[in-house]
């Protein structure tokens, strides 16, 4: 009766066995450029929006109760307006506790005899999630710095796009993600698109959606979050674009299953949560993105090895020369106390490289320089 | 591709199906004694939390970013002590997002081929969520005035159970619970106990959670909720209990496995709710159940039917002799403008009941008493 997908993961989340191998040395002490995990504190105006929601459970004429398993009319109006210039109906919007979430749970849309294909390296909760639901047909899409971090597209089902890419930095162009809406049309796949990281783009012409390419919404979900733009990684918000022209083969609407999931799998996301997303997406640039860019920069300049991401991205990729990822991973852990992630956690193209995080504390980034570690 | 589990679903979950009906009524003018949605506001302290926990969200020297995805240690060990008076161990306690939640994730665990048991009537989710994960292979078991609501165990891998029963209000004794973990236990099934009403129980002998009954810890996972009992229906916060006891037949502990499903797919309940979980668990008897108790017992003594639950459920469940329950909600909603649950929406067994809900707004309870809508 077991799930026999279960048997085919790794045990250890890749972040758990960082922590693990972590776990020895004092905490104080450690110089932590590893998990993607947000440092600076929220703005006040989002603060003062969390706090005027506790107030209000507390008054017994503001008080009130469940919200809507889709989000707040007003998040998914604000969200459609601030992120996508109008552009997407906030109807197709469903506000959530995180994209990790969402990407777990629109694995329901699926039968479990999909095929997925996947950039290589990528976020380990795609595959993670597509076993655990029993989809085990996974091609890797190689990125590596010989096909510019650009794989051509596979034929599966799903095809996982993430961009801004974590771990690689890779921004693909519209041009890249034109490819990729023909190809997906042509087969009939369906593109997931991760647009988690799409506020740190610098570059004004490169695509910040999926949805910024014409015919997409006939083949793309994209996911967004508050969380590293709006230090949200801890207060839990998400959304999930799932647009009305989008169907199945059988021309069955996705969205039509989703709301039937969300409504018998979800009960939407914390009302305080959403309070605070409402005020943060009033902010024009959010500060916490200018300052983790700055810190980007700062880290790419001082690496003396080949470096990729850093300038559209809050990743730095470094090249290893050859050199294997958890090996480097253990020796900054042992001998300099720094906390990075290898490279091969994100699958196999991921070998021979290393992923820094500019999420880090300011004194980290700058006592991590001063060692000259990766020298 | 399309998941062919969504085909077999209802298309409008049971209270999606309810707000349809009710949209084309002002809503000021209905009496809401329908869903169970939590009107009374949250206690000052658990309003402190909140306020306290978003300002340190804004202080640089106090913010943090990610939780674990298992939930907060000091939260953990609270339920463990509260609610559990030390008997589980907090690292078999996992909080998250709230018991519908748990309920579709804990799937992950479980092949598709496992069959499932459920109390009829029942809440609907146990169903959706079985269903949308591919199990379709669904006992039920009837409760009904006939075998005073205390059916008899069912052959299945799974089997559910909720007590305080929803919609029923029945709350199975030590005896009841003890037949079916020695079922369970003779016929290697796992029990889900669904424990988000316990709160409500007024009578000392009646068991609050299943790990009152030995042996259960091998055979039981038991959910639990913030929701009723202090108003986090919107803030959402629960907790799943997996004990490192409870194996699948082949003898591999369904907490590790739990463990890799929630590190891969969820990433833990909103800091915000968790500060506020902690608060709320400080208060020896919530003032909200003894407010919804009391409403509980107004409106069975003003019922001239027979009535069961409400005496340590804050559900009523009405026998509508021999009306369908339908036709009767449809009466009601038009005539007195008064919302309330068509049993047969919690299954087969629910028709020709009504379930009204004690969570009401007061001035609704004394309005709908006033019409002796049920004559």
């Amino acid at each position: 009766m077991r799930n026999p997908s279960l048997t085919t993961l790794e045990e250890n989340y890749l972040f758990e066995e960082i922590a693990a191998r972590a776990r020895s040395y004092p905490k104080e002490e450690l110089l932590n450029l590893g998990i993607g995990d947000t440092t600076l504190p929220l703005q006040s105006s989002i603060v003062h929006a969390f706090e005027k929601a506790a107030h209000e459970l507390g008054d017994p004429t503001a008080y009130s109760g469940y919200e809507s398993s889709f989000g707040r009319t007003g998040l998914r109006e604000a969200i459609a307006k601030t992120i996508y210039k109008g552009t997407v109906d906030p109807d197709d919007i469903f506000v959530s506790d995180g994209s990790k979430c969402d990407i777990a749970r629109l694995q329901q849309l699926f039968s479990s005899d999909c095929s997925v294909a996947i950039q290589d390296p990528s976020y380990p909760a795609y595959i993670g999630a597509s076993k655990i639901s029993g989809k085990d047909k996974i091609h890797f899409m190689p990125c590596t710095p010989e096909n510019n971090f650009s794989p051509a597209p596979v034929d599966a089902d799903l095809i996982y796009l993430c961009s801004p890419n974590n771990p690689t930095g890779h921004v693909m162009s519209h041009e890249e993600l034109a490819r990729f809406v023909a190809f997906a049309s042509q087969k009939q796949s369906i593109l997931i698109f991760d647009s988690a990281y799409s506020a740190f783009i610098q570059d004004p012409t490169l695509p910040r959606s999926i949805y910024e390419i014409e015919g997409s919404k006939q083949v793309a979900i994209e996911t967004g979050s508050f969380s590293k733009t709006f230090g949200f990684t801890g207060v839990r918000l998400g959304w999930l674009v799932i647009p009305k022209e989008l169907t199945f083969a059988d021309g069955h609407s996705v969205r039509k299953d989703w709301i039937t999931i969300a409504s018998t799998c979800f009960n939407g996301a914390s009302n305080l949560a959403q309070a605070g997303g409402v005020a943060a997406l009033l902010e024009a640039t959010p500060a916490a993105v200018r300052h983790y860019m700055q810190q980007a920069s700062l880290l790419k300049k001082s690496i003396p090895l080949p470096v990729y991401g850093g300038e559209n991205a809050p990743y730095l990729w470094v090249d290893l020369q050859g050199r294997s990822s958890w090996a480097v991973f253990d020796e900054l852990l042992q001998r300099d106390k720094i906390i990075t992630t290898p490279g091969v956690g994100f699958g196999p193209s991921g070998e021979g490289f290393l992923r820094l995080s500019a999420f880090a504390k300011p004194e980290h980034i700058r006592k991590a320089m001063e060692m000259n570690a990766l020298y």
